[in-house]
């Protein structure tokens, strides 16, 4: 079963990516902003994010449906809070910028909100909350995605795996990074236990019937994934009630299309059949340490927190005591020295883009 | 086992929790608010968090360990965000204020934040919150808590229950209301499992080995809880990073002690060896809606949120999918009319405390 990875150098892969939506006259800088966020990922570890979506941006632009060109405009505006309509664009272009607006608003008043509506997936959550850490901010960022979860006690796909990331500032320990789906486990992983045949975990997945189920192919085919905390005794209304609150925030509050209205990150799937909204919704939000306390201060105590944490007893059998932002950075630094792993399935599809596009293979 | 509950008028326990914050100097107006507070909490089935906890705050107030009337301080401030140094006062008193504070700045700004150091136990997150949306605002509170939670591979007990809190205004369905803790339960429900001679379920707890237990007295004696998602398969990391968020926002961003160095909410609990700031913390964050969409819009969209979320099919033989603070109304409604259930543990300590301080028994 196990098909070899190709290694390809980081930034090969990044030119691939931003001469690939240059080939739709997405703008030289857009593409570049949207290779970055893809590279994030990839070079991240986090596999389910990069590279390995380009193909679906690539047939959404190819249909026309994704806006290479969006004309981003602010449609509401408070002081330190305003809501933007990113025009159909990729979310890999208007959440960057949309972040950086909440970055301005946060110098100017001590913190920023941006919702966005009429967006579009915008890869990895995490990669929104360092743009604020770059400039010593804290950043916070979320959006809705397409419907995939089950609300606790209910058995239909009625919210996406919304998932919620912060990033805060530190002296000479490696930055926090906190980035995770509200659901138990995102439907990558779902999708990998299918290909190797493996059974799932408990706590995972329903089947189409609302069940508890072991086998991805029930939840795949009109199942549902649960909630983080899954059952009862494991919580799972908290999972669900987060899921709530990235939902409201980023799609309610923007006039995007929330809950299970929002719009499919697919080329074939199906579209809810009312539109409740514009495009799917993005939330951001920094704030400016300064405002609150000595950044240094914070920082040197951020520093003694993740010493502090990381000296937590391991458990019996146990691994060791990360901070979030760990795995990311041990992934970093393989992938920035060996190379990007690419599956020999996301391979096919990059030399699909490479004929369809005329850009050279990386 | 089973001794019986005694029912309370609502209205008669808020008049003994209010003078028995006076009887310690707390004044008139601070000793009502901190009351309200508690109220909130006994009337809406959180019996964790209500006057089962006035023995505590009780106790630190005649001990000296709680300031019954802080000066409150702004100790740093930039426009729309603001540090507040609560002067080691109640919790239940420093709390209102500064979401009161956030709110006013909310209205000035769009969007306002206040940190608070120096603060003891606040109650139910989901208190604050609802100030917000009191002004059709979103609000956002969190608050630090003793360190009862060991983070995801740890066995230490390193971070508290740390919870997190959001409400949000409706038109003419209740409003949205999430309230949970970044563990996988509160202390509480292990006390209760021991109590009942009950065992736990998996993933509750870990015994002073960091072996996963279903004895209660196991975690009691020198274990811990165990973060949202519970293990490995159950994506306890996701808890933990939550957990992290809440403590690095309510205390290191505050100048409070963090971590593991929380200052005990108990008379008899040993203060960690070291101090590394200035009392718990807490956070909180409000949002005008209208500076992101017109209201009425939101409100109306909130309510079709509700609706569609409720008429999710429910699993096999499952409950019914609730929202978001239904559990919580639900028990309001059956507690205002019949009272509040008070188990004879807690009533002997109202008794104590109507000993002590003069107040006459509810």
């Amino acid at each position: 079963m196990a098909k070899e990875m190709l290694n390809i150098p980081h930034l090969a892969l990044r030119e691939f990516s931003s001469k690939a939506f240059q080939s739709f006259g997405v703008p030289e800088d857009d593409a570049s902003l949207a290779a970055d966020v893809l590279a994030y990922s990839d070079e991240h570890g986090i596999d389910s994010h990069g590279i390995a979506r380009l193909k679906t941006y690539f047939d959404l632009l190819k249909a026309g449906k994704i806006n290479p060109k969006p004309n981003m405009k602010v449609i509401r505006e408070k002081h330190a809070v305003a809501t933007v309509d990113g025009d159909n664009g990729l979310g890999l272009v208007i959440g960057p910028k949309c972040m950086e607006m909440a970055i301005d608003k946060t110098r100017l008043y001590g913190t920023g909100s941006i919702a966005v509506c009429n967006t579009n997936h915008y890869g990895a959550a995490g990669y929104y909350p360092l743009l604020a850490v770059a400039h010593d901010f804290i950043g916070l960022s979320m959006t809705n995605t397409t419907k995939g979860v089950a609300p606790f006690n209910g058995k239909e796909k009625m919210l996406g795996t919304n998932p919620f990331a912060m990033a805060f500032p530190t002296l000479n320990e490696p930055k926090v990074v906190i980035d995770f789906a509200s659901s138990t486990v995102a439907y990558g992983k779902v999708e990998i236990a299918n290909r190797e045949g493996k059974k799932m975990p408990a706590g995972w997945c329903l089947d189409k019937n609302g069940v508890s189920t072991f086998e991805p192919d029930e939840m795949i085919n009109g199942g549902a994934l649960l909630p983080l905390g899954s059952t009862k005794e494991g919580s799972g209304h908290k999972g669900y009630c987060l899921a709530s609150a990235v939902d409201i925030l980023s799609a309610v509050l923007s006039g995007a299309n929330w809950g299970p209205f929002a719009v499919p990150f697919a080329i074939d799937s199906p579209v809810a059949g009312k539109q409740v909204g514009k495009g799917i919704g993005h939330f951001f939000n920094s704030w400016d340490i300064e405002g609150f306390r000595d950044l240094t201060e914070f920082k040197k105590n951020m520093d003694e927190w993740i010493v502090t944490l990381r000296n937590t007893a391991p458990q019996v059998d146990g691994e060791k005591v990360l901070v979030p932002g760990d795995p990311e950075r041990e992934a970093y630094a393989k992938r920035i020295k060996n190379g990007i792993p690419i599956h020999p399935d996301i391979m096919t599809q990059l030399k699909t883009i490479s004929q369809t596009s005329g850009v050279p293979l990386p």
